[in-house]
Parts: structure tokens; sequence; C-alpha cells
């Protein structure tokens, strides 16, 4: 397992000079695809495509800097842009120039929260959403971008389509799905390695945009009517940051959830490749150099940005061994803003719309959806309602929803745990589920065993079946709890066993205890439940069985 | 067990005159309880104290034919009732009729998600708040309603006291706290029987109430600038609700969470009553009888209603043994509401305040947070963060975050399942975990026992403990699972041992399963996990070692 350095910059300390090539290499290939799609995010959150080169330069820096991914590659994401966009969509209107500082506030906010979380050590938070769920709610984002980009796709809403736009966004499309499905193949067959045609195949999207280009600067297309970026201030960034104090507050819940959105994405992405290579994340430290990267976003003209699954999977493929390729990337960015930039210019939207449509689609993952439609029904459902709440109720209800339903399956599974009424298998020592063997039982005692946990979200069915239980062996004065499979007993358990306790005492039947594993027992030490109870704690069943039973069998 | 008629009005169809006595005196008690608490609540949820009568006659009638607890008692209760004003707050002006309204509707609504909840049999919602978390959000609660009420009981805002107004609250106060401390002990002292004793001290607030009518009617204390509530319509109520198209949307939220909190509070107090009578409560059949007392309240002029832990305890005291002591109270309320009601005009709010004040008291419960403190310091902290989110951030917010608290400290309890290394004993076929046995391994083979269920909770954690374990055994080729205390493999889990699977693969590592359960292994076949296995899947984990163990020992 190549662990790696948990120290700052431990990469860095530990350099080898054979891991250069595979990272010059495959920081060029990702700032190709970072050019295309920095600008395409932009316009998805709302902003102008500079905001999307400039959220493409720090970000990842930064990420490099205190980040434990070698393949993460950290910039402007779609979904992201999207929760971006619908955060800012009642505050200011896209374009102005408030809304460039709410996006960078939103940035700056969400970096702090996530910053703060890994400070104070709670990446465990990353395990909230099921992977259904999280499939659901990528579902239902790319949908909802890809309907919010028709428009400049076709260079107006429907019916009025502008031919040239149209023209030029559908072929796009085509393109790209061409390229996707056909180029690596292709290039393959022309005797391309196999890693190099794959790799090649994601520089598509750079390639459309320099053709785009080229095909309105040689026909004049935005004469036409094709809508162009136009002119992109070339330098770098300052600070532009500004306080509007009375936004402070109404972007704190976005951030909050913009902040967990960019967590789960970046850390399932970066889970799936540090399992390849056997590398091992720090989850805190993720945390951290995801939220620095925000607060560089911020401080540099940009907005929320996150770890991109599609990019960092090229990054992997390309061969990048540590977090110098993202460093290269940044310097190839802020280099590309350095020089001239008026090229950019006559770059037609609608070809950018047509690498968001088709970048988004890839993000779909029907997989999950047929697995778990075949494994497990409840969370497919979880998964189709969670699209269909992020395309009904909006992106920021969707993760609200995505949190319920996942934590809320889980709740559910969790409420009826298996119980057994045990018996004695005759002249051993043995006690088994009665309803599987033929054991012994005696009408004094009931010899229960619950075979879970016991917390809030299943004391109540455990007391339930024990009342039924109790009412189905009416004789029984004596009741043991066998708690040999229960790993932990919370404290409204504790109460529940308190209450029942009690109960059971007014109406005439003891409660006693056997089995309590070590760690449950020394916490139950910490409560009145083991002074009040009315019985008796039993080290094993049988010492129970012999006390109470009346040995006439 | 009284299992109670699963069958609509089955307490009717089985009733004994045995009950009757027990019935009429509870109703009738618990309607002298009604009468003020009814009053007090409607000034909590800015309503004319009217409303208050208005919402304890058809409610708890409804719950009565609906509901299946038989000491429940259905009607105003505080903490819905802040609830209740914090959602109308910034829709209308207490006491303007649009605010009746919107009361109104937003009971309506809350009742038809609570009549939907059941029909859909979604009663497990109820173990959704750990138990601590509820009673920090009861103890924030009863913080905020008696802060609300320190104006009213003043008869200004301080430092401006209203001299008589304050000397009427206070004093009500100090004869309310005095009751409920002192009087029960001394009517027993005086040789009441030691219930009635308890039961009679709760008439109190109705003493006091009529105490206070006599006082401002005789010294008119009106006069002297004692706010009083003035002129109550008789009769009964008709049908109140207006629809206003516009504000349904607003109102969809807080009914949710109002529908939400008033089935945790009456579950709460009713599951802790049904247990000293070892009746079984219908969860299902209870958010319907709850849902129609709602819907009941909206359509008499009421607002949202729940079950009162405080009077169903009295309900249950005095001699509750069916619903029949509900219809009774409904009655008796209808009654009051029907005779002349112009001696309640007197009745001085600084009163109604005080017995607001020390209800709430009443609700504060520190041994949980006592026992939590000691017992499970993660509960403890759930508990204070959640009155925390109720003071600082609202009631609405509170909930949110005790759901998102109770959620959290469970899977925070999940997320670190105990995970041994196992070992051969030496000349058995036994298996067990090397830090506690001197057990014998093998270099070739690593087997892993998981003490827990696979959820999207854990898989990550456990993937990475397995990866730690890996690296310490850099000769092993093979890993076995060994699976015998894992009761359920979720589809994230399922997914996680896909990858996982797919990676030790590459790394020439094979992946085997032992001791996989019946029924976990049925779900498995539904899945491409035991096709895509590298490795194989074994009985017991005797059979994996003697398949893949180098037999050199």
């Amino acid at each position: 397992m190549v662990s790696m350095n948990p120290r700052l910059l431990g990469w860095l300390r530990a350099y080898r000079r054979d891991d250069l090539a595979g990272d010059v290499g495959a920081g060029i290939v990702v700032a190709m695809m970072m050019i295309p799609q920095g600008m395409a995010y932009a316009l998805v959150a709302g902003l102008p495509p500079v905001a999307g080169l400039y959220a493409s330069i720090v970000p990842p820096l930064l990420y490099a800097l205190f980040g434990t991914s070698s393949s993460q590659s950290v910039g402007p994401m779609a979904i992201i842009s999207l929760m971006t966009a619908s955060a800012l969509a009642p505050l200011a209107s896209p374009g102005s120039a408030l809304y460039g500082m709410l996006a960078a506030q939103l940035a700056l906010v969400s970096g702090a929260v996530l910053l703060a979380c890994g400070l104070l050590r709670v990446g465990y938070l990353a395990n909230f959403f099921s992977r259904p769920v999280m499939s659901g709610f990528t579902l239902g984002s790319a949908v909802v971008i890809s309907l919010g980009q028709v428009r400049t796709l076709l260079g107006g809403a429907l019916p009025h389509v502008h031919g040239p736009s149209a023209a030029l966004g559908v072929g796009s499309i085509a393109l790209l799905l061409f390229a996707r499905r056909w180029l690596a193949p292709l290039l393959r067959r022309l005797g391309m390695p196999c890693g190099a045609a794959d790799v090649a195949a994601r520089l598509a999207p750079m390639v459309l945009v320099l053709g785009g280009i080229a095909l309105v600067a040689s026909l004049r297309l935005d004469r036409m009517g094709v809508q162009v970026i136009g002119a992109v201030p070339s330098g770098l960034p300052g600070l532009r940051l500004a306080t509007s104090a009375a936004h402070w507050q109404e972007l704190l819940k976005p951030s909050l959830l913009i902040g967990f959105m960019s967590f789960l994405i970046a850390m399932s992405g970066a889970q799936t490749l540090a399992l390849k290579r056997a590398e091992k994340l720090h989850t805190n430290r993720e945390l951290v150099g995801l939220g620095l990267a925000n607060v560089g976003s911020a401080l540099s003209g940009g907005f929320p940005v996150t770890g991109s699954l599609s990019r960092s999977a090229v990054n992997f493929a390309a061969g990048a061994r540590t977090q110098l390729a993202g460093v290269i990337t940044a310097g190839l960015l802020a280099g590309a803003l350095v020089l001239p930039t008026g090229w950019l210019a006559l770059l037609p939207l609608p070809v950018l719309a047509a690498t968001i449509i088709v970048a988004v689609l890839g993000l779909l993952d029907w997989s999950t959806l047929r697995t778990a439609w075949h494994y497990d029904r409840a969370d497919a459902l979880a998964l189709l309602a969670t699209s269909g709440g992020v395309l009904l109720l909006g992106v920021e209800a969707g993760v609200v929803l995505g949190l319920l339903l996942s934590l809320g399956t889980m709740i559910w599974r969790e409420s009826r745990p298996h119980i057994a009424v045990l018996g004695r298998i005759p002249h051993t020592e043995h006690f088994r589920n009665i309803d599987r063997y033929s054991a012994e039982t005696d009408p004094n005692v009931l010899l229960l065993r619950v075979d879970a946990g016991l917390f809030f979200g299943n004391i109540e069915a455990v007391s339930e079946r024990i009342e039924e239980e109790l009412a189905a062996h009416r004789a029984a004065r004596h009741l043991v709890l066998v708690l040999s499979a229960v790993n932990a007993i919370d404290s409204s358990a504790l109460f529940g066993l308190l209450e029942l306790n009690r109960a059971l005492a007014r109406r005439d039947v003891r409660l006693h205890l056997a089995e309590v594993k070590g760690p449950v027992l020394d916490r139950l030490r910490a409560s009145t439940l083991l002074s009040e109870l009315s019985g008796r704690l039993f080290l094993s069943t049988a010492n129970a069985w012999n006390a109470l039973a009346r040995h006439d069998t």
C-alpha cells in the first residue's frame, strides 16, 4: 500500500524522478480538459466564462499543497455550479457584479465550513449519503443542467430556434458523442497504445472549442447571430471579494449544502481511485484541502469548486503519480491567461452548451439503478425519489431529501431487529432459537435473544416485541434478555430498558440480563440500570436457566 | 397484556360497566385541566383564548373514535403552539382574522400529513428522534415559551413593570409552584388517598383561574390596568376555515414539521403510559387518530393539537380505562361553551401567563441530561446542542437540527465497526481474534471478521481497515471476509464490495467470503458479486483455511 505521507507536502519531500514524466503528461492533459470545462461550468453557475478559468488556477494549487489524493483534480464541477446558480438566483441577476461577488462569497463560506469540519475532524460526515441516493442526486442534477442549456444550444427558446446556432450546437453534440464512443477504438486501431488512445479521446472538447473558434472566425458566424463569449480579460485575477454584509446570512444555508455536497462528490471520486492504487486518503486532510481550495477560489475571482471525477479519472489514467500533476495544471491555466486571450472571444456559446450536455450525460450511472433495483428495491426507490426531488423541488431540497432518504432507509432497516425465543438443547448447556431447534422451555422463564445493537431507532420495536412474547407466555415470571449479539446500547435504549424494568416489576415480572458484552457492561455500570434491575445479571444463559427454571425436566 | 381491539371503536364494542366510574372521573378532571391549558396554549400560539377551548372539543372526540391509547389526552399543547406561532409570525399579525384562518389551515395540512403517513403505514418515523434530542428540544422550547410570557406576566416589558399585574403574575407562579410541590403531600396528610391527592393537586390551575377572576371582579383590577381576556363568544364554533390559496405553499414546510413533532410528542407520551398497563399501541392507527384530530381542530376554529403527556398522565392516574374519558372531556368543554361565558371575560392574563410558565417548567427533564452525561457524553452533547439550536435558531431549525443530531450520532457510532483478524486455535476448527487468543496464522491468508452489518455508513471505514490489514500482511494473497456477524448488506455496501473485489484482483489478492448468513446470501445471489468474486464462497472459516492455508503448521 502506497501510504501517502500524512505530513504537509509529503509527496514533495519524497518525490521520485521516475514520477516526473507521468505527472507532467497528466498535468498537460488535465489542463486541456480544464479550459473548456472551466468555462462551461462557469456558464452553468451563471458567471462569465473567464471566472471558470480563474477557479481552475488557485484551487488545484492549494489542493496539491494540502490534499492527500494523488489524482484528484479540483476545480469547477457541473453539479456544484448548478447549486451555485440555484443559491444565487434569488439574490442577484446573473452577469451582474453583485452576482460575481456573491459567488465568491459562497465559495469563501463553503470553504470555511469545510476547513472547520476538517479541523474538527468530522470527516465521517462523508458517510451520510447512501450510494443510490448519491446516484439519484446526480441523475436529477444532470437533467436539470441539460435542460438549462437547451436554450443556449439552440440559440433561442423552443420553438424559436436560431438556425446557425442550433446547427453548431447539435453538430457539436454529435461530434462529442462520436468521440466518446468511437474515437478511442479508432485511435487504437490506428496503432495508438490503449491508455494513450483513451486519454486522447478526452481532449475532444478542447479540439472542438478550437474548431468552433476557427469556424466562427472564418465564416463570421458571430455576425449571423451566433452568440460568442466575447472579450476575455487577459491577466490574472486580483482580489475580487467584496463584503456585502446583508447577504452573509442568506448565503449560510446554501454554503452549508454546497460544502457538504462538494465534500461528498470529491470523496466518492477520490476513494474509487485510491482503491485502485491502494492509496490511503486522510479524510480530514481532504476536508482541509478542499476547504482551502474553495477559500482560494473565492480570493481569486472564482466560485465554489470540488474534485471532478471525470477529470480525476483522466488524471489517473494519464499517469499522474503525485499532486505535482495538479500544480502543473494550475501553472498551464495561469499561463493561458497571461498570454493574449483575444482568440477566445469568438468561442461560440452553443459549442460550450454542447460540451456541458455531453459531460453531464457522462455522469449518469444507470448501473447503480439497475443493480439496486434487483438487489434492494428500497434503495432503488430512494434513488428515484432523490432524482425526482431534484427535478421537482430543486437542487437544495434534493440534498435534504437525499439525506433524509439515506438515513430513513437505514433506520427503517434497523427498526425491526431479529429477536429469538431461546430454549435449551436437552442435556447440554446450549440455547437456541426454538423455531429452528427442538429445544426445551420452562413456563416460568422467557429467554429472548436480541440480534442487534439497541438504539433509539429500534428500542420501541424491541419493547413491543417483548410485550407480545410476554402475552404469549403468560406464566413467565422471569424475562431474561440474552445480549450476546448486542454491540452497543445508546442512552435512548437505556431509558427504554429502565422503563421496561419498572413496568415489568409492577406486573410482577422480573427482568434479567445475560451474556452482556464487556464494553456494553462497562457502559451500563455508569447508569442505574444494574442497581435498579428487578432481576439479576448472569454471565451465561446457562447460569440464568439453572437459577430460574423449575428444573422439572 | 390488554391488547386493544384494533378494530374501529373496539373499546366501545367491548365496553365493561366496571370501567365507567374511572372514565367519568378522569374525563371530568382532565376537562378541568383543559380549560386553563387550552386558553393558555392558545395565547402561546398567538390566538384568542377561546380558540384553545374550540381546539379541546372536536380533537379529543375524533381521537377517541380513531386512536388506540386509552389514556391519551389530545388537545392544545405548549410546544406545538410555539411552533404554530413561529410558523405564522412571518405571514400574519397575531389577533388578526387572517392569523386565525392560517392557524386552522396549518392544523388542516398537518392533519392531512399525519393521516397520509398513517394510511401509508410509515409509523416507524416515530423512531427518528433520539430520547436525549427530544429532551433537548423540549428544554429549548420551554425556555423560549417562558421568555415569551414574561411581558404578559409582568404587565409590561422590563424594566417597565405594571405593579398589580406583576403581583398577580408572580403570586400565581408562587401558588402554582407551592401546589405542585406541597399540595399533594398536604392533602395526603389530611387523609386523602394517595392517588386522589395527586390528581387534586393538578386542578390548582383551574382553581387559580377561578380565584383570579374573583379577585379581578371584586377589586376591579381590570380598571387598574390588569389585562383580562375580554368577552368570550358563547356557543360552539362553526366552520371557520378560509382558503387563502397564496398561503398553502408557505404553510407546507411548517405543517410537515408540526405534523412530525406532534406525532413524536404524542407517541412518546402514549408509549410510556401504554407500557405501564401492557397496552399495545397501533402506531399507524395513532397517526390516523392524531391526523383526524388535527383536521377536526381545523374545521372547528382551532389550531394544531397533539397528545399532552401532562394531561394524559393525569387522565391515566385519575382512572381512565378507555377512550370514553376523552369523549366525556370533550362533552364537558362543549358544555362550558354552551353555557354563558361572561364570567370568563375577567380572567387576568398574568394568571394565564403564570400557568403557562409553570406548565412548561414541568416539561423540563433534567434527569435525561444527567443520565446521558454519565452514560453517553455524545448523547448529552446532542441534547445541549438541540436546546441551544431551538434558542438561537428557532423552533423549526431546532427540529431539523434534532433530526440531524439523532441520526448523526447514530451514524457516527456505526461508522467504525469492530473488525478482528482471526487465527486458528491449534488442532481445532475454531477461529478467534488473534489479539485475544494465541492462534496460528498463515502468511498466505488473511482472515477478517466484521462485527456489524455493512451499509453506506461504514463500508468506507471497512474498506480502509481492510487496506491497513493488507498493508500489515503483505505476503497475503487471499483475503477471507468472515461474515458470521453481518446481518445485512445494503446496496452501497454491495458496490463497495464489488469495487474492493476488482481492486484487489488487480493487485493479485483474491477475495473470499465465509460464513455468509442465509438471508444475506439470498440477497447476494440477486447481484453479480458472487459471480465476479475473484475467490470463493466458503461455508465455514475452517473450509477456507483448509483450502487456502499452506498447511505447514
